[in-house]
């Protein structure tokens, strides 16, 4: 859908709109019972808001494609993925919390190891701890670049972010890491031509913070790759005339939330702090975005049994959300995380879409194949906002 | 769903997969029982799969649009037929194993029979006899122009194919061919300019080729429609990152595996024998498309219950690929073909997806209108093989 005839439809209004996302939704059946985690959990209240709603499955990217986060909740405000790519290392810096202006480059890094001759024996570096991470990253900082600053900053294990910031940075580069071992790091080389002097800074970068990491074997060299700048997206606010708030406890959904313009909220660590600051700040925004996080964390241990505890926790927090009384309250999710697979899945993900004007189908549990049968069908997770916003009777008529 | 995306995110894997076509699969409601055929038939082995599997009904082209088995089957390879259209010469072609090399222009040709001014009479010259279009062919092969080389194969009854080789030739030509009686073949003429060449060489072929024929009526001249190129498509193994064969005893359908760059096996005659071929064959490949024809036969002539008779043996087939353990295994096909229309047809056709990450859903039957409430829903062919793919653990996720 495009975005400027969304834009052009917004229209004002007072309602007040609840996108809650439960990251990494979606199972799959546990081969002992039949049953995903979603139908076996107890979840009297979200079987209760697909009773009330209309209910379909959202597919965030596109058939058999799983979706990162970035490109999962990208598609749950509304920009289809494929239109709005973001770069590997800017999904890194907001995983972080970095600022990243607008122009900045951001690279995702790794520790390695390199051995006599220059090879990589580990593209991780032994996965070293995040202190080793934070004291060697001490040491990159020290390197300095005419005309442009350099930005490192640790994030967890053998991982940290680069960021360039300067003028005429381009992110079109090929990346350090071959992604294979008994290999020598790449020399970075220009994708386009306006690059080229980034290329150069890069290279200079890597090649001063060989000597700097001489004797911290195993992680005595860096790999860089992801090169990207923040994408220059259609602001939230603006596209959908809503005044819209984001709430998380992990940074990566803040950064994903600031990256289309919404405000960020304050919050503390867990989905009661999210709710107590939905509560607080009910009256400032017309839509707050809500993350919760645990579904997808016990679904990549592949802990079947602590995804099923994560939604009934998740079930007794909803009736905080609907005593606000949102007209339209809608709970998804960016991707499945199946136990079975420890991983994002393609499967698509549950929807229930309750409002005065939302349609009651015969959907009477939230789970994956229940919801496959409800009235919204199995559409494009970006399909769901022009939804939303008319449930929430927000758009006007297209043409006369 | 563009195919560089594919490509960028399959990763290689030791699953197989099998994808079979039942050609013209689908079909339509004997109004004496108001049941289809296959939801007629005795097929226990495909309602078995349908409930182990992940159901649903593909469409090859685009809503109401009846595809042929070029279209159908590109679909099924998962590429969009609107967007890789494959002329009808070069379909011919396939259709008798002809090796067709890049820049060959393959026409569909028709004897045709003419009146004493030279006009059209019958389009089929009478649908002589297969024997006599060859002994016809070999008088046209006497036609010698300089710097092409044209070579005629006969096809069946009136038809013939007409390929010309030869270097800067070009398919942007009209057809002699007016599709009405009562009017002289048409001159072909150049649709573009680079085509001049091929339309004078086409002119002087038929003009050659009428005098040749003067004493054969009703086969006393020929019809010309249909030019094109073999086209330059993806090609299949590299997209997928799949070691990938077909097994079909009709040659239309080798040759179209052809096309996107499949290993054609050499099999039998009978479907027992692709079934050996594939366990013949079956360490070498990831991927296998088998072909079964006898079901598209059936219903082209009407014939209800031969069709309903082809599908019970089909049927009986599956065990024996079902033992080869496919990781993933599909079952559908290129277009419906219902007996009650005699002819290909627009509706969609079911689809059953079976392996260990295709969530089972509710569907009990193998058959049009069960496999509808499917939960792959109705989907474009198209979106079948990146399905598949993931289905078979071979894609890795988009975006981090």
């Amino acid at each position: 859908m495009d975005l400027d005839l969304i834009r052009s439809l917004a229209i004002p209004g007072t309602s007040k709109i609840v996108l809650l996302s439960a990251d990494g939704l979606g199972g799959f059946p546990n081969p002992a019972t039949g049953r995903s985690e979603l139908e076996t959990a107890r979840i009297p209240h979200l079987d209760a808001l697909a009773r009330r709603g209309a209910c379909g499955l959202l597919r965030h990217v596109a058939p058999g494609i799983t979706p990162g986060s970035g490109p999962g909740h990208l598609g749950l405000f509304g920009y289809e993925p494929l239109r709005y790519p973001v770069g590997r290392g800017v999904l890194e810096a907001l995983g972080i919390d970095f600022d990243l202006l607008a122009g900045d480059v951001a690279a995702r890094g790794n520790f390695c190891t390199l051995d006599a001759e220059g090879r990589i024996t580990d593209r991780r570096a032994g996965r070293i701890s995040t202190e080793r991470c934070a004291a060697l990253v001490d040491r990159l900082r020290r390197i300095r670049i005419p005309g442009v600053e350099l930005l490192v900053e640790p994030v967890k294990e053998h991982r940290f972010v680069l960021v360039l910031r300067g003028s005429g940075l381009s992110g079109h580069l090929s990346e350090t890491d071959p992604q294979a071992v008994a290999q020598p790091p790449l020399p970075v080389h220009a994708l386009s031509s306006e690059a080229r002097g980034t290329a150069e800074i890069v290279n200079r970068f890597v090649a001063e913070a060989r000597p700097l990491l001489a004797d911290a074997a195993p992680a005595n060299m860096v790999l860089l790759r992801g090169f990207d700048q923040r994408p220059a997206l259609p602001r939230f606010p603006e596209v959908y005339g809503l005044r819209a708030a984001a709430i998380a406890a992990y940074p990566m959904y803040r950064g994903l939330a600031r990256l289309v313009g919404m405000d960020v909220l304050k919050t503390g660590s867990t989905f009661a702090d999210e709710v107590r600051t939905l509560r607080d700040h009910w009256d400032a925004y017309d839509f707050v975005f809500l993350h919760y996080k645990d579904t997808d964390k016990a679904g990549e241990d592949g802990d079947f049994p602590a995804k099923v505890a994560a939604l009934e926790r998740l079930d007794a927090a909803l009736p905080g959300i609907e005593a606000l009384e949102p007209d339209v309250f809608v709970v998804s999710g960016d991707h499945a995380t199946p136990a079975v697979l420890r991983a994002h899945s393609w499967h698509p993900v549950p929807v229930a879409l309750a409002g005065q004007y939302a349609l009651p189908d015969a959907v009477e549990r939230f789970a994956e194949r229940a919801c496959g049968a409800g009235s919204l069908g199995t559409l494009p997770a970006h399909d769901l906002m022009p939804l939303i916003l008319a449930h929430a009777l927000r758009l006007t008529k297209y043409g006369a």
